[in-house]
């Protein structure tokens, strides 16, 4: 039988809240069993990046990472951001390791094909090295992934940190039984958006073609969905959305996605 | 038999110097056997605190790490300079794995006790996980530590990574035959200081008296040497000092210390 594995992403909202961030870190330390956790960076890579002079650049609403961005995002998220979740969970007894894509050679990316846009330096996830992982885990330690990945020549990337989640979590149900969980700010997937605790508690393929059809499920959560259900298809074993209290013992409202 | 290790700290001049940085980079992923690199962060770490309206703080010409001098060095140290060490030597098929004292629980340290000046977030190394590095090892990863440390409850600290390098090198010594080497831009420890190919090639115990009494070695360098010293009397095998040239296969010209 293979090991449990739990892959959680938290996002920024949790990230720029210091009492969130440490109610999470206390939770995910408890949890336990082999696990990972990946982050993003949130605004505080565009907050750095004002402060150094260096604007944002959008073309058609889509966010470019020149040259000098990614200085910032790798600063953020592989610095400030991953070494400071490494030594609070470390305060909380959790061996965690920091890791890029580019340590133990973990995430190999392309720079992503410019069609009508040029991205810049983002990173678009070919293969996850499940066996450089799967030695850390071995080892008793506890990846913590920013969203940085690499090319193998010595170039970084910045990548999607939903997408590293779940491109993780699919290399590594090869060797383990595994779970991903996205945490975020809502208590799971809602049936009405101004209701709080009206989390749809189970998805499945078959219930998510209804709950499009009657458009109780749309916009930013239709990717979030297609993206769970890749995972799904792709041997993740299942997928859980929720907030930090998704992770306490016994609980009980968030959204669970199976096929 | 114990296995070899070399363990190798470079400093700011090489770091800042792409082309230095990059002809090291490759000869460092050629060594054989297990190995450690240890940098400092160089000049980037003022030159973006300064970008960010951060002065830098001096005591009695001594530097003071505030809360906010403590964010920039740990986003250029374990960020930009880590991520982009990594990311090359991966390049180079060496399978590095970047750390600061935080991850894995390799280093910690302690708030360096107020005298007279309080130097604020710099951390004096009290224990060195020789344990989850040699974890590391044994996975056949290559460690690559920046200068930072951390105190177990959750507060990272600047430490100085010459001091980093002799206190890994100690607590690997127990399970590894250690050598300590220290890649500077000079050939070695020089005989006369205008004169570049005047490397003293052998120094011990014994002559290393003689050298301070006839103020051969003088200045900077005898903290530098008492240091090798420290860490040949704790078990390090050699400690050898020169510039990058110092890892070719073959390399006669740089210093050799023993006991």
């Amino acid at each position: 039988m293979k090991q449990k594995l739990s892959i959680i992403k938290i996002g920024g909202n949790i990230i720029e809240d210091q009492e969130s961030l440490s109610e999470f870190l206390k939770l995910f330390a408890q949890l336990e069993g082999n696990k990972v956790l990946v982050h993003g960076g949130g605004k505080r890579a565009t907050e750095f990046g004002k402060r150094l002079g260096i604007e944002s650049k959008m073309v058609d609403g889509r966010r470019i990472t020149d040259a000098q961005s990614l200085e910032v995002v790798v600063m953020v998220y592989a610095g400030l951001v991953n070494k400071n979740i490494v030594a609070q969970l470390q305060a909380n007894k959790c061996d965690a390791i920091g890791l890029s894509g580019a340590d133990a050679n973990a995430i190999i990316a392309v720079k992503r094909p410019v069609n009508t846009i040029d991205f810049g330096f983002v990173g678009d996830v070919m293969t996850v090295n499940a066996e450089s992982i799967s030695k850390l885990l071995s080892a008793e330690f506890v990846p913590v992934f920013c969203a940085l990945t690499h090319d193998g020549r010595g170039q970084l990337f910045n990548t999607n940190a939903d997408t590293i989640a779940s491109e993780v979590a699919i290399a590594l149900s090869q060797n383990y039984d595994t779970t991903l969980y996205y945490c975020f700010e809502k208590k799971g997937v809602l049936r009405t958006i101004t209701d709080e605790d009206s989390v749809i508690k189970r998805i499945n393929m078959e219930n998510y073609q209804k709950l499009k059809q009657q458009k109780i499920i749309v916009e930013g959560m239709l990717p979030k969905l297609e993206n769970c259900f890749h995972a799904l298809n792709k041997h993740v074993q299942q997928v859980c959305i929720g907030d930090i209290s998704m992770l306490e013992p016994n609980a009980q409202l968030f959204t669970t996605i199976t096929l």
